[in-house]
């Protein structure tokens, strides 16, 4: 039996009257909504700066222990995670002090406290301050010895707002000798994918069993637990895979004792990370160093064309988040024809009920431990609580299918981090992904070489050219991060910006507090002088509609260009997905709480698994200038593709055919035409769009992608 | 109380009489001895061929137990390493199976065996036939999923001949309560390097003491043992340091009880793998990759420039190299101003001795683990024996100081071995160096991204150019294999080619059966084009002089280029140093047995620790062509150094001055002057040598360094 916690939150360090605390939540939430005077809306204007004033403060939730005890059962104290370092306390007297709260602590309070576990005792969790490296500065620096998301210490996305507390379940359970402590089921596939043998692990004082249903829902074997085990071969086996190449098969199990079940799902999948095509003949040549490491993923034994973006936070508060939160989110992706989240260190981990409905949706996920942009270094303390929480964190998404691959961290081998091979944080996970997945793999961090981050404006700033033209020069095994900035909706901009801000943007207010400015240079991420140059700001509404425009087709750049070249690149994943406040202008395709970008349909058209494409290698184009440009088709299904494209470009109402073609992909490969050409005409106003569509022709059906280019002198 | 065994050897496959049998040794070799007519000398002509009949068989040692146990005494067996798969059978009854050859084993007869274990009863060790993964190809990869040194399988400086049997020490031994069965003493450094915390492990079922020695012999502590465990901290340790840096402290400790001793040293060290200077500045721009990996060596806080070679097996037989035999092999380098062995994957683990020696003359060893060219691919069973086999060496090595570095095996990330850091046996050996010894840093292989491997010819194949033009265009964190080919001596070749075949060298004989072709290619290593390109092949002795003489000069110009790109450069580490029998031409400095080939006195007068060079763009000049070279003072001390330097050519016993400077060099850093320059002059005959010598005077000393350059048309 569960009982769930009632809490009142209080702060001892300031005279703020108690409030209600929610499980699970986060105690910082809790105060604001208790206390609406303390600041008016965190995402309004510089309201979240008053929140800085909290993080040295010690939170208590506090409550009465109410529960019922039958004969022969113990109460049990049970959580998923609380952020970050805590206590627990009965009738004041600290019992149990923890740090990490990516660990489910389990704890027996009758055999720790013996007759003091009464209904009525008081029982507190009592939140320590955040930890901090440092004083100074306040960065994510302070974060660099702990494994608490560095995100909440700021980011040029994200305030800094450092959330705490109950944030994932939290219950008292009264137990019997029925109760199942643990129940897994893992399983080998044969080198054929056709047979699976699983093992239930199942922890139980009396005796158990367990049921497995195949994915339609059909009972396919009933079986005793003998020591703990219980073990099947399943012949045949429906494997789960990723949205655009099969179903998402799940079985599902279930072990039972006389007083207690217990249940869950596998997901049959082989996942490896091997060699880029082509990657092999590189380096050539003496003295030779070695190839680039692999970055492929291939999953059933079929080399995966990862399409898709990078997962951050979708709340401040991590506690906060419902799984239809979550689920809208991850359908947003599925429906623009992505097929993987980069699940990015930053940000941490997430409830379980994202890893289901990752599971449910066929999105793969590129799981990261929580190091980013960090130098993480060697000391006894802080690779004491990454090995527990590095533990916890592969235990507890190990069964996944859609964990397809680990990921030390984020950014860690660049000289903003300073992390190398050899630090021990990085071997010890590598380690525990060993000893504790070996049939998943496990990278260091991203970038590694050959794989590439960046750039994160529509202009790159070291070499001025544009997405479409530093794309087309790039080589990479994978583009895993890359951004082009977009302004929200002016409804949310007017949501977040005061009246008297609102227009047009200038740096040292609301507008640079979300991160319009001096988020990644002085200039970004608004880059108003790339909105001047290629459009209109005369209003807010015109300088959205350019920003979106903007970073639309430059996102359709580098997502067709990467598609293109496939197969020696193998990933394209922006920067980012999502947002976990509102930002006046991120690199997100979603707004906060789901909002769409207009970005997001372009990337959903560039990422169908059959689309027509066209190759340019620059944005802007001048007047009797030779456009140019080249059709490919690009095929991410097991079919063969045959194709009839043609390509014509509109400007000012008039449409020039440039050509038509016809290409044959192969399975899983696209296929490359001829290049097509035509001379812009003269007497057209500077700054004309011209919209360049290729129409593609696929057993009879005809569908269209559209790129809006510039024409400028 | 120790007993040697006194075996007999004897193969069940074949009608051969049983012969006396070596402990420590190789049982084919024992069969050669007691064979003379199988074949004349293993090292002459094409007799080594003879030996592959032989690799299908098993080989039995036998003999009758003799020894004499006391009251409370028990009687083990014990080995260092036996080669590769093997039983022990009592009375004819095996009793224990084994793979691996690095696995010390100790089995306690008495208890496993009962009152069968009584003087005279019979003993076997049964060597099974070599393993082999298939029939075809007879080569390498026929040890692809075992952990035996792939050399032996044949390779383009080693014949194919197999072997196995009792290579290391391997005993019987009667032991009371008071046997010490282990002890080891491992500490750590205070940050600052001041002072050690030393844990002596000793485990002994009687009590035990341990006393411990500084390095002049004083005693400096006496410490009981206690539940199987000592400790001190030592103050003002004298620190162990490589040859050219400081001493070699070692101090000594013994564990006594009352019927046992064992002893060891500490030499107390911190080493690092740090990152290369300026490798944090690259990648720059976007989309952006990872730094290079670290590749420096950092030796109790400083950067040390590694000099040395790749060190492989001495013998074909690993159970006949002595104490003696290492102890000249490793004088020779460290009088060759080396500091550093690269202990290459192929060749496996040594016996203790070496690495005793090591320690003492100031060698740090880079030691591989027993994978070479071959993909190790993922199989329960060659997990489960590396993890056997990778836990004995590193327990085996880990007190040793010169073991600076750990690397899992040769080449392993390039497209002739098609590995990847997702390998479990790369992750396996992170695992176990992580746990057994985090303070030893690891690398998954050599080359990593930055290091660099080749070329191994004079020319290069590619690119045609000569070493001093190929290393002068490259940039490599550490060049860590490099290779130019020499002949061994016309005595040495007298020995191995038959009077018939002798001259001149002709493929499809004797010469190619010693690597003179197609060992690399067709034409190496005796690339007997560049040789007549560029000197006198006339006659055997003319053929010899011009290979050694290019071997040297070659060496020398990679050696010191590679010095001059410190600091971003880290290491140049020749392949190789010495050989395991008589080739006819290899990329070695050292011939079979210790011989001496003249580049080895070139290459020792470039690393030298101060040195006075020149920077040459390439070997070949031309009659009226400006010559030109830079100065640069190479300086691998601690110490700052001035030098006075100047540089003159002699060409036909004319001597031309092309200028002094005088440079100052920093600790631990080098100096670079500015060009000299001079018309080489028209009227002397082609292919003359022109003498380029840089002499410098650093504290009132002069010495002189010498390049034998060329002048061709």
């Amino acid at each position: 039996m569960k009982y769930n916690f009632s809490f009142t939150g209080f702060t001892p360090d300031a005279g703020y009257a108690p409030f209600p605390a929610s499980v699970p939540g986060n105690i910082q939430r809790d105060f604001l909504d208790a206390n609406p005077g303390f600041l008016s809306d965190i995402n309004f204007g510089q309201e979240h700066r008053k929140m800085r004033a909290l993080e040295p403060y010690t939170w208590i939730y506090t409550t009465e222990l109410a529960f019922e005890r039958r004969p022969g059962e113990k109460l049990w104290f049970v959580t998923e995670g609380i952020d970050y370092i805590w206590d627990l306390a009965l009738d004041g007297e600290v019992f149990y002090s923890h740090e990490g709260m990516f660990t489910r602590v389990e704890l027996c309070l009758d055999d720790i406290l013996g007759d003091k576990v009464i209904p009525g005792a008081k029982f507190d969790i009592i939140i320590h301050p955040h930890p901090m490296l440092h004083d100074e500065p306040k960065d994510r620096t302070q974060a660099a010895q702990c494994c608490k998301p560095p995100v909440s210490y700021e980011w040029d996305w994200h305030p800094r707002v450092i959330p705490s507390g109950i944030w994932d379940e939290t219950y008292l359970e009264t137990r019997d000798p029925g109760h199942i402590d643990f129940a897994e089921a893992r399983y080998t596939l044969s080198e054929d994918l056709k047979n699976a043998s699983v093992t239930f692990d199942v922890r139980c004082a009396s005796a158990a069993a367990v049921t497995l249903y195949d994915p339609a829902g059909d009972k396919i074997a009933e079986l005793p637990v003998e020591n703990g085990k219980a073990s099947v071969t399943v012949e045949n086996v429906k494997l789960w895979w990723c949205r655009g190449l099969g179903e998402q098969n799940l079985y599902r199990w279930e072990a039972a004792s006389s007083t207690d079940s217990a249940s869950g799902t596998i997901g049959f999948r082989r996942t490896k990370l091997i060699m880029n095509k082509g990657a092999w003949n590189e380096p050539d040549g003496f003295p030779k160093s070695r190839s680039y490491p692999p970055a492929q993923i291939e999953l059933n034994g079929v080399p995966v064309f990862a399409k898709g973006s990078n997962y951050v936070n979708q709340e401040i508060f991590p506690g906060i988040v419902t799984p239809e939160q979550y689920e809208e989110t991850i359908r947003l992706a599925t429906q623009a024809n992505m097929n993987i989240f980069r699940c990015w260190g930053g940000s941490g981990i997430q409830k379980k009920a994202f890893y289901d409905l990752c599971d449910k949706y066929g999105m793969m996920l590129w799981v990261e431990f929580p190091l980013s942009c960090n130098n993480y270094y060697d000391s006894d303390h802080y690779l004491a609580i990454l090995e527990q929480e590095g533990t916890a964190i592969i235990e507890k998404l190990r069964c996944h299918p859609s964990v397809v691959l680990w990921c030390g961290g984020n950014e860690l081998f660049n000289n903003w981090s300073l992390m190398t091979d050899q630090h021990l944080a990085l071997r010890l996970l590598n380690k525990l992904t060993y000893d504790l997945t070996p049939e998943i793999p496990y990278i260091m961090t991203s970038p590694l070489a050959g794989m590439k981050h960046g750039g994160y404006t529509f202009i790159d700033r070291t070499t001025g050219l544009d997405q479409f033209a530093l794309f087309t020069r790039s080589k990479g095994t994978t583009y895993t991060e890359f951004g082009i900035p977009g302004i929200t909706s002016a409804e949310e901009i007017r949501s977040m910006i005061p009246e008297d801000e609102l227009f047009p943007p200038k740096p040292g207010g609301s507008w640079e507090d979300h991160h319009a400015f001096k988020a990644w240079g002085d200039d970004a991420w608004l880059c108003i002088g790339t909105l001047e140059k290629f459009g209109d700001i005369s209003t807010l509404e015109a300088m959205v509609e350019t920003s979106q425009w903007l970073q639309g087709v430059g996102y359709k750049a580098i997502f067709e260009e990467a598609r293109r070249q496939k197969p020696y690149c193998s990933m394209a994943i922006n920067w980012c997905w999502c947002e976990p406040w509102k930002c006046a202008v991120n690199n997100s395709l979603i707004g906060y709480r789901n909002i769409k970008k207009s970005g997001w349909y372009t990337v959903r058209d560039s990422l169908r698994d059959v689309v027509g494409t066209v190759r340019m290698t620059k944005f802007a184009w001048a007047r009797g200038e030779e456009f140019f440009c080249e059709p490919w088709l690009l095929n991410d299904t097991l079919n063969p593709v045959s194709a009839q494209l043609s390509v014509s470009v509109t400007i000012e109402g008039k449409e020039y055919t440039l050509g038509t073609c016809a290409l044959d992909a192969k399975s899983n490969e696209n296929a490359q035409g001829t290049k097509f050409s035509f001379i812009i005409p003269v007497n057209i106003p500077d700054k004309t769009r011209m919209t360049v569509i290729c129409r593609y022709t696929v057993d009879g059906t005809t569908d269209e992608n559209r790129y809006e280019m510039l024409i400028l002198d």
